[in-house]
């Protein structure tokens, strides 16, 4: 992934991280700083136990989507199943970041990942905030540096931007996300962040964020394991000065088609960088009688420990593609589906198609690799993107607290 | 595991296993004989993809339950996806093994376990059945050899055997089972067969097995992958002498806590034998306010890569349980919540109780591990078996098929 350029900034963000001592010695505080007040719109995890900064930034969202200023994030510990003195540290991070910016409290989003359960040490964060403030900075290194300051088990930043024009206006969208493991996620991702400087109200901004969320960070799994944390929030502070963007103009489609190729880019982003995968594997199922049979099959095939092991080894092991299917709790004909992997029909009619194996193999071991199911029974399509499962995301997950 | 030895068989019953050559020079072909007509009940997979001898084998059950014969089983290949001459195979596996016992072929039961979607090469069980039925023996030996004929990524054949008395008659029953990976089982196991020399009505039978099984074989998981050919098949044939066991005696009492004791023993032997397995984990959760939500979480935490993986490191990341738990789709209040990890508490109110986080990473690494979970919301319980999740699982899945 090439390094951010100053051509990628929306106006009016500034940008700053620093290593505050939640990791040894690695970036783990990251500051999103709209100069001027912003449109909002975020979306959370739906997993029921929720973390302390999720709750937070429920609130401040829905008293502050007008004018929101700043996200704060630190990575490292999670603030989640810490209770009342971990909601009071999400306060406190808020409340430190407002004075520093001259707003309220509730005009700052907060955002945290890493371990679940063990208490935050929050002092290390509200000692380093009014340092962190005072260099944010519109630079594109700056930016870079927020995008490893979120990162966990994450081997490399991600990162990407889009670009369009209205009335002649350049009009940028940027973002960034982190996230490896604890990846399905249900109406958002780990941590993504999306600046733009479109002029939108919140509620545009939210219905085009829902849209493109639905088929991009909600279309990925690593591990089946959703998060406490997953948030997704943009910020669209007009900076641009372009005309503002209505629900019917045209502007809307620009502004919702670039958005939607930002959150694709970064959700596939992730599971790139699952822990310990070596491809990405698009798994589309078409031919379903509706989009939620569709997208049930194709997650249970996604989800499947046999079908990532196979696809780690390279194994054109289709029967375990199958009979993932048979057990999603969907209805269809097995003696009607066909199978490609990697290109290759290798079943139809439930049955198996001759197919050189060696040359399919050989196939299989590359960055990315499609999976295709077709049910012939019904015409309602979905697709999921997930990675292959190795032996590195055993070693990665068996000691990741101790 | 010990050998079994003679005071372990039930009367009247005869064993073989032969290497007919679906596996390299291994065992990958038994039988299983009642000598006289006997009482059979059977649970089948409730995946939607069944294989062929599924198909045959419930249909041989409809029409025979009062006078079964025999249970022929291979290794090496599960006749799934195989379409009309996967099913045609099974047939003629049947009729020959009924030609030379003299029987009808809707007396004997057929189950294929291994590769799905590859052609079946009956003619190599046809050949073997001859002289494997002509060498069938009532003797330990001989049920050991069927124990290992089953085996497919198995390390240990694993079998189980009880006896009580009715009337003074000593009444037996000896199980068998194979499987290690593509387990959750849906109302029956990979496969599992136990014979018993009780006199008891098919309709008996199949309640006791009905009761023993769901709380053995349908609440163990491996990866969560339900297989295509789950079968757990008993027969009774009434040889111990013994008095006919009926519905409302004591005697049936004793003969259904004696089959799931069987069934319990063979279904955690399943799970210690898991692909890669180093420890066995169960999981309770108490406290829901019905079976089904206990169920359903306990299923959830049981089938979490990272849940698994953290056990395959002994590391007490209790907050993954926390988090899997929250993801089940059940309501409860995580603040409530209390977890203790082999023995220790670690969760009280959904907040972290200071532990010996060394002492417990040492408790952790034992072959046994329990989990209990109290939702403090009800008074419904549930209890799930599974194994950590290893390198060695990917290993052994990367390349199954190649």
């Amino acid at each position: 992934m090439p390094r951010p350029g100053p051509q990628d900034l929306p106006k009016g963000f500034t940008f700053a991280a620093a290593s505050c001592g939640l990791k040894k010695s690695a970036l783990d505080l990251g500051a999103i700083v709209s100069e001027t007040p912003s449109a909002a719109a975020a979306m959370f995890t739906k997993n029921l136990v929720q973390a302390a900064p999720v709750v937070l930034s429920k609130d401040h969202l829905r008293r502050s989507r007008t004018r929101m200023r700043a996200i704060v994030v630190n990575s490292g510990n999670a603030n989640c199943a810490t209770g009342p003195s971990g909601y009071a540290a999400s306060k406190q991070t808020a409340r430190e970041t407002a004075q520093q910016l001259g707003c309220s409290p509730d005009q700052v989003l907060v955002c945290s990942t890493g371990v679940i359960g063990v208490p935050l040490k929050v002092g290390k964060i509200l000692g380093a905030l009014p340092a962190l403030l005072r260099v944010r900075q519109a630079t594109a290194p700056a930016f870079a540096k927020v995008t490893r300051a979120i990162m966990t088990t994450d081997t490399r930043p991600k990162w990407a931007a889009e670009h369009f024009r209205i009335g002649g206006k350049s009009v940028r969208i940027l973002g960034c996300t982190k996230g490896a493991g604890m990846i399905q996620p249900n109406m958002a991702t780990m941590l993504a962040f999306i600046v733009t400087d479109a002029a939108i109200t919140p509620k545009l901004l939210a219905s085009a964020l829902r849209d493109a969320v639905d088929g991009t960070f909600n279309a990925i799994t690593v591990d089946g394991d959703t998060s406490t944390n997953d948030t997704v929030a943009i910020l669209a502070n007009g900076a641009s000065k372009a005309r503002a963007i209505r629900g019917t103009a045209t502007d809307y489609a620009s502004f919702a088609e670039a958005l939607a190729e930002v959150c694709r880019r970064l959700a596939l982003a992730i599971v790139a960088d699952g822990e310990g995968a070596t491809r990405v594997i698009e798994i589309e199922v078409r031919g379903a009688k509706t989009e939620r049979d569709a997208k049930t099959i194709a997650r249970t095939i996604a989800n499947s420990p046999l079908v990532k092991t196979a696809l780690a080894g390279g194994d054109p092991n289709w029967g375990r593609i199958l009979a993932a299917a048979g057990r999603a709790g969907v209805q269809f004909e097995p003696s009607r589906v066909g199978i490609d992997l990697a290109g290759a029909r290798v079943c139809r009619n439930g049955l198996e198609v001759s197919f050189n194996e060696r040359k399919l193999h050989r196939r299989m071991l590359s960055k990315y690799v499609p999976i295709r199911m077709d049910l012939r029974s019904g015409r309602a399509t979905a697709r999921i993107w997930t990675c292959d499962f190795t032996g590195d995301y055993i070693r990665i997950n068996a000691s990741y607290r101790t």
